[in-house]
């Protein structure tokens, strides 16, 4: 099988390897031609200078997949592609779009008899060794067109693949995927600072993080990073207290309010985030004024 | 009516005033003297200089009001009391005790037929010249000799006191209107900030918080305050974001915790609160250190 | 002054008639005629049988008011409205709008010179006597032009109207009022919960609802309503435990999630009334299996 | 080795065979000799008809486990063994008890020169195959008596058993343990309700809950379980949506009010489960009471 990857950067690059090491043939763009070049010297990939190339160097049926940063990046690479493919031919988007995204990009380019796949990815870092876990919608036979690659990218035994539903439902489960992800991380964290907040047992979250993987019902892979980065620093006093977030985190509490289905945990996952986040914290500010005017009780002044 | 005010702070000498000026006499008692010869002089209460000193200004049946810190001092205080006070005199805890502590006082005082009224107070520092609200608990005859003072604390026709169970249900009525307390107040603080965070509309908060004052649902007294404060200041940049919190709205999470009664967002105003208080933020500390982990997400270092 | 007032059910009925009382002259406009016809006989209102009739009647500058279901109602009117009015002219729409939509709306219309007011209203079935709360956004002369009957429906000296600032500003803060009042809700709803759960104290809660409006901190309209619903009954057994939403709780959080800025306390009294709206409970019997599963935990069947 | 088991319930029974397995001579005792005498006959266990008699039939210095409900019967236990252990002996108590209770114990029975031991437990009924997770708190001296049997309970390469810190330091952490339990139970529950939600995607919940454990970030023992079941069945139909809680979640929510360490997840999801085993819904009921009261809105009655 030959096939386009588009964007070749922490994911991209690294499923592009994979795909080349499986038996792939990969036909690689990204922007900067420095890791095009590399990839085509270390692992053999079939280098491309355009998106426009990159097709050119496919035969019909052609899959090319996207791995970009979701939102402008996405769209205009579709809207690009919708002119240069042609019936048959088959969009995959292993990127993080939004899954409304993903419905309307795919309903646009069936127009044009062009199949689209969304590929919910996890994995990381990992995946590159470990395999990915790929969560696809699409029609059927336009599954079936990248099966090749899916099955490289995540093989048997530890099948990592399935085809979960139409177009869309790959990027929806990926969404879901994403928002268990938020919850499951804060309510690790916050064990962990209750463990490290009871100073006078002195606890080792090393040693005990290490214990919670062998047959504890909280084993877990995020407990196994935990643990290994823990051993490295559990104190981890050069790390700001500051958690960024993306868009899956956001758009899986805006399904929740779309469906009116409670997902109150999630929801505060992602609102400890944000509050990570604010530096102003201009609602801690106005309750500390509150405080004060009713009941007289001093305030704590910046910079104390 | 002739009775002793024990704690003459930031409560309790605003009582004791609001008592001498309602025909009350009080003998007052605070460890510091100054303020007790202030409110001699002043309001022409009657100066003690040792808890023994006010009781034996009094004659029996004896009333004792105290306005003293939850916790030691209360405890002692009561402890002395249950040797100075004799059969039908009445102890009154206006304090903020936690309402197990005011069941097991008041049996403890019983034994020696003392009477225990738990006289929950709201109200703050404006008590003095609006009144206060005092939910009290004890029994009937207790709470009828203390009734001339509730009277002048909590006049009609806004009647500011009632009479709501027995001992212990004043102090728990208060610890739940307290815990009610943060979760309007974190609400409020919520909205403010979205409001503030909607930058493009370089909305006027001092302006909002005036307007709903009137004929809107969410006004309130809370509301009153934060419109007052807000003129003065809406930026509060001489305020940092640290909300201290107290024993009621903690308390009222383990008394929801005992009785298996939801209390979601009592609970996540005092873990709010909490949050605000936390200068290391070791929790999300953890979960930039985890994103980094599975992803190889950037993290953010501390003092960047 | 004369205007339309477009929609006269529950709120704009109620508005159409303080208007007419207070010297307005308003030509009313509703699908049901009864509605008209009633208005006419009791108030002196101006009846009209269609949009294009009530606009027909006014002069220029015409001030059309609509008070309809947000979406498809206010979208089609508005259109409507874009072809009847002519420059000068001004649209309010004072239902629940997303200010979103108000936005666009007002650039849309602003196109043929139409002036656009978005009115956020508060105050419920009590604004025919007590007025209303009014959050206005649009420019400057299209609110003047409106400012007669602003001051009819929030009269001085409790002025209930200001102009927040351009058209979606109004709605904007509507909004967030109604995102603060679901808090609040919420809290009171939880702290009474909590009271009628400790039974030994057989607490009357019509009593201590009366009691709290007298100084306490919590003293609040909504604890106003609370005592005289409570008054009649305080058992609720009619009442089912089903708690519906509208648009503006979860436009609150979707904005929340739009700006990155934390609204735990929100988005949690949206979520619990979620739960309350769902029958099937699919998350709970998920976790009662999970624990089942790995623990063989007993799981309660359903029906028992 | 020869030491005793108490307690031969679920957890117990099973942890008395596994030590027989492994070469452990038990000598086990449970209030309903049914068990007692099947364990005999299938594992070689060394009956015993009182806690008094497993003692008499151990030598010094003993090792006595108990694997019983937390609470009275612990408790209870813990005083006669007081009474009939020596200078020497060690009481292990590997069931749930809160750690300050461990606390208090272990003070107690040191005073006799008793040894005390809290083998935190986790791992369920698939401890007997697998092995358990153990977090073990205790003096030095006294673990290194109990260790032949952790390692039989907990056998390496999986080593699943740590001396975490002083007498209490095991129940603390498995107290800890439980609340990221209930945390990520609550997290995975809120996932697959959404997808069940998305019904126009009509998910195979199976299907995903198996793919997500091959490379996902949420890979973990739960997910594991959750595909196991969700094969069974995915309705859930015959599951009531009730979740019983036990008492370590509430201790972990407690514990984080001691300390003033923020755990708003896990304390969410605590609520949660205290939510589902409402009832009533008194606090829904006046949602809607109030919603009725100041909006008009129409109620759901009781059993519409």
């Amino acid at each position: 099988m030959r096939m386009a990857m588009i964007g070749l950067g922490k994911m991209g690059g690294n499923m592009a390897r994979r795909l080349c090491r499986g038996g792939i043939e990969v036909v690689g763009y990204n922007r900067s031609p420095e890791i095009v070049n590399a990839l085509a010297a270390e692992e053999g990939m079939v280098p491309a200078g355009a998106l426009r190339e990159a097709v050119e160097k496919l035969t019909a049926p052609r899959v090319v997949w996207l791995m970009l940063p979701s939102g402008a990046p996405t769209e205009q690479a579709i809207e690009e592609l919708n002119a240069l493919l042609e019936q048959g031919d088959v969009i995959v988007d292993g990127g993080n779009s939004n899954y409304h995204d993903s419905q309307r990009r795919g309903a646009t380019v069936a127009k044009a008899g062009i199949g689209y796949v969304d590929a919910g990815t996890s994995g990381g870092i990992w995946g590159l060794d470990n395999g990915y876990c790929l969560m696809v919608g699409g029609a059927r036979d336009a599954v079936a067109l990248v099966e090749p690659a899916l099955k490289v990218l995540a093989p048997a035994p530890e099948r990592g693949w399935a085809h979960v539903g139409p177009v869309g439902a790959g990027h929806f489960t990926k969404m879901i995927h994403n928002g268990i992800e938020y919850g499951m991380m804060q309510a690790m964290a916050e064990g962990f600072a209750l463990m490290k907040g009871k100073s006078e047992f002195n606890l080792d979250l090393a040693q005990i993080s290490e214990l919670w993987r062998h047959s504890s019902v909280v084993r877990s892979w995020l407990l196994d990073l935990t643990a290994d980065a823990l051993k490295q620093d559990q104190q981890l006093d050069d790390i700001a207290p500051y958690v960024p977030d993306s868009g899956e985190g956001r758009w899986t509490v805006v399904e929740s309010i779309d469906q009116g289905t409670a997902a109150p945990v999630l929801s505060l996952a992602l609102s400890m985030r944000f509050t990570s986040q604010d530096e102003e914290g201009y609602d801690f500010k106005l309750l500390s004024m509150m405080r004060n005017a009713f009941g007289g009780h001093a305030v704590k002044k910046a910079g104390e």
